[in-house]
């Protein structure tokens, strides 16, 4: 599991006053590029060398509302994963008193350019397969 | 089921070259708040009233990309609705040749100011109700 | 000048109850590419033939909020154009009241892929400049 | 001037494989309401009094592209500031060689819920002035 901290932007608020439900989604999105990063796998990487990894499904269930300034952290596990497709499960917590804000679940899949799967080369896939394993073991 | 045309805007895409996925919800919401309208509900109303409705849960399976300037058709069918909450169902449609591009579903709560949860009155049930039915009967 | 029709997005609100000022842009954004459509200029076209238009500046004065479910009403008229950039001013109005909500004001360039400056062909250049010109002696 | 440190979010990119321009006032707001909290003053604390600071003018200029995953530095300095309205430039630097991708500058007012001026009580209106006239003389 990786953790990342970040703080909830104005931005990212609505006239609800507390967080657009659709903004927990880009915060799965550091969690998962920050999990890939200390496998040792750049997505900026991967790009150039013609792998893109399209969301295929996600899911998410809403606990309590993330406000303006909470300083939150991202956790995220990858919780399935095969030279075609990644999963990963996610848990949003205020830091404060770390209550669970979201969960939620996202599945990517592994493509050329043009869209069609592509199975990930071992340079890539045993990098990651090292972190999952690990996890896994852990 | 209410259907509302929509054309996709070029800061809804990312360097992957399609529309990011978190767009989605951003777009179910526009059917949401449109069936709401057309059952004679206005959101805006209802939270002058105390009356919110948060997001509980919601998922979406991708089917095909959406890309920049495609006109789309979001489709939102409610397909549970009490007191408490409403469930819809959304089907997001490339208007020219009416291929699917993504499916979702969210559950929003109605909640007072304070998040607890806060039956809606029969002023705002009776009117989605109606449509509710009307549209469960045709 | 071009004028598009649009509503305000709920998500488009920040916890002060009006529209985030960021957003404006995006509304622009949505002027500026009709604007192109309506000279016969398909951003997407000009992107496969390797033209990108970067935004070199932009600027904008808030006058009145915009409101969740307003429509609202885009200008985006050229103001200068070379075969190197190209200018635009906007106006985003109300339209039940015609009340002006912003103004603006916003500069592209044209370049490569690589970002460095590429002056238009005659094919885009021709056809945009007809437009601008009509508008110039309307 | 406040200098905080963030990471391009992959949402924040474009087609245009680039941050897109939009999203640099959102960077703006993070230096500035970082800049408010190291005077003392929350953005929240004030809300809840009946304050708000709506945003008036804003303006960029845009140097080089931000791209996914670049570290950067958002620069705010106030430049000028009453009590009804406070002016703040910034600077956005790429973190690993300190070149300026962007410059830009905004304008807030103060005022009620209403949206009609109020001046700043001497409460936040001295905190922030003391900060404001240490960095004038520094």
């Amino acid at each position: 599991m990786i953790a990342v901290k970040d703080k909830v932007r104005f931005v990212e608020t609505d006239m609800m006053g507390v967080v657009h439900h659709s903004n927990y989604f880009r915060w799965f999105e550091l969690g998962r590029v920050a999990y890939l990063k200390e496998a040792g796998v750049e997505i900026l990487d991967m790009m150039a060398n013609g792998y893109l990894c399209p969301i295929k499904d996600v899911a998410c269930t809403y606990k309590n509302s993330a406000l303006f300034d909470d300083e939150i952290i991202i956790e995220a596990t990858m919780i399935a994963f095969t030279k075609v497709k990644m999963v990963f499960a996610y848990k949003i917590i205020r830091a404060k008193d770390k209550v669970v804000l979201a969960e939620g679940q996202t599945t990517n899949a592994f493509t050329g350019a043009d869209g069609k799967v592509k199975r990930l080369p071992d340079s890539y896939f045993g990098k990651i397969k090292r972190l999952y394993d690990e996890e896994q073991e852990g």
